[in-house]
């Protein structure tokens, strides 16, 4: 075993952040490491947190890392930032909230930059919870800053999806919560002291209600809209083991709610690992961390195998004597090739 | 050719909202579609318009469309939904208020929805694009809702980016401007009525200026962080050709000051299509198109053949048998040597 992999068992808090950071480098012999400690994971309850910016997701975090620590239970977080090579790091900006639990020996916080590499940040992410989950995290608490699809993707990897919106955050919120209705598992308004709450709260469970049926009677249904609400009852009866996403108030600056959260999000995770239905979900999200896998290791094939033959390609296309669909193909059956 | 290629060369609306569904969802024969229709593109100028939710994208947007139009430019306008499988469709939200838009003949509108597939939102945008571009457009406006990774892959696509602020939007807003400084061509602060509106414009010009700081600092003084400044001022004075974001004033709801963000906006299309910086900034830029349709490629090409080889891993991973390192490795091989 790689000595590195040794140091994260053994909870040494520098070695792992140091094997944390070669997964997100990709450096030194991270993928060794990465390997070794895979046999060690599977443990860890991650939780992917995630929301508009502004509805308070820092403060939430800390304040659930609290709860789960008065519980006794190992947390690491992984915070995700949009970050760039321009800015050159992670801000750590409000982090700096979380740094009550820097002395803590069974919290650990690691920052993520994303840097514009493509998937990179998800390749990243899924490397660095699985480094925690060895280091013997019990829960996994993954923030998103953005609400783009790659954090969707991210929070997709997650057994546990926790969306916090927070009443009045301007226009465009009503089309992010659709987009993120797909993977919440869990919500919760925070901010609920303002105005505005009660609605963002009704809002929610109609959107929830709205959803279930308009999948249902697309799966079902298809061109007979007459009979979808008849249809969708039915289906509701018999599909008593779909989880339903609750809706939690918080006002997580005063504390208010969060024991609450921490009760509903525990009862998605039992929902996850006590039943069929819980089941097939966590084997469709591995499925799905395996494809990005795939696509990540062909890539990484092609890009070293290929050489000058991508530039090529790219001037090719850029005088238009070929088009970037053939070109790809071609570089395709390069690659195949050798 | 392809008789819907005809069709959008010949600028039939249908047949061009055809082409981009095919586009979208790679069905039909798009790929033909797409083959045949790129020798015809190459004459649009991209404008990607991105930002916070709330800062007011769609209006100022919709601004921009008349100022072009006024010019009689023909203009096509992609809006990226961040919607998805379940809420069935592209959420149309505030793109209503674009209806005015809808009868003029030289304008064509297209929703884009995220349908959640990894990578699948570039490369469907990139697509549309193309076909929009062969259609005959002069100007293409590519609108996002969220600011997270995917939407700037989508921005980098652009040839020009222009990241519109708001005054006042929460916390995490300074988080997010880092990660949108990177790719931004031209900055407007829209809602420039508001309090905070200077504030906001102080702040900006002073990152613009640090960010270029903190870059050449990496590169031209790593470990010499005391002669920063020096080196970062003669480096400026050697590379005149660089592009440094403006910071525009807009109150689009009263049509303030549109007219000088095109002004702006043109003046980086002219950098970018008339000096040396320009051009390998293009091509960077095209190179990394490529890219995205390489991985694609190879991603669709191993799909297609490994069958339920992927399931299979998947499974194994699940049961700790391998781990999803040397899974990956083993189906690249296996796709390699078929």
């Amino acid at each position: 075993m790689h000595p590195l992999a040794e140091k994260v068992l053994a909870r040494d808090m520098r070695g792992t952040a140091r094997a944390c950071r070669w997964a997100d480098d990709r450096t030194g012999d991270y993928l060794t490491v990465l390997k070794d400690l895979f046999p060690h994971t599977g443990r860890a309850w991650t939780i992917g947190v995630t929301g508009n910016p502004g509805a308070g997701k820092s403060t939430l975090t800390d304040r659930l890392i609290a709860v789960f620590r008065k519980q006794g239970k190992r947390v690491a977080v992984v915070a995700i930032d949009p970050t760039s090579p321009f800015s050159g790091g992670a801000i750590l900006g409000d982090r700096i909230r979380m740094q009550a639990h820097f002395s803590d020996p069974d919290v650990f916080i690691r920052s993520l930059a994303t840097r514009g590499a493509l998937g990179g940040l998800s390749r990243s992410a899924a490397d660095v919870i699985r480094v925690l989950d060895a280091w013997g995290a019990d829960v996994i608490l993954v923030e998103t800053v953005g609400v783009g699809q790659d954090e969707l993707e991210i929070t997709r990897t997650a057994d546990t999806t926790l969306v916090v919106m927070a009443p009045g955050l301007g226009d465009d919120v009503q089309a992010i919560k659709a987009g993120l209705l797909e993977c919440a598992d869990v919500f919760a308004v925070n901010k609920a002291d303002r105005e505005g709450a009660d609605a963002a709260v009704r809002d929610l469970e109609l959107m929830i209600a709205l959803g279930g049926e308009v999948v249902k009677a697309g799966v079902h249904s298809r061109g007979h809209a007459a009979g979808t609400l008849d249809i969708q009852k039915q289906v509701v009866r018999h599909d008593a083991n779909k989880w339903v996403p609750p809706v939690a108030r918080t006002v997580s600056t005063r504390d208010e709610g969060v024991a609450a959260l921490v009760t509903q999000l525990e009862a998605h995770y039992a929902w996850l690992t006590g039943t069929e239905s819980g089941a097939a979900r966590r084997f469709e999200r591995l499925r799905e961390a395996m494809r990005t896998q795939l696509r990540e290791a062909l890539l990484d094939a092609a890009m070293g195998e290929l050489g000058s033959a991508l530039d090529d390609a790219a001037q090719a296309v850029a005088h238009r004597q070929t088009d970037p669909y053939t070109a790809a193909e071609q570089l395709v059956t390069a690659f195949r090739g050798r």
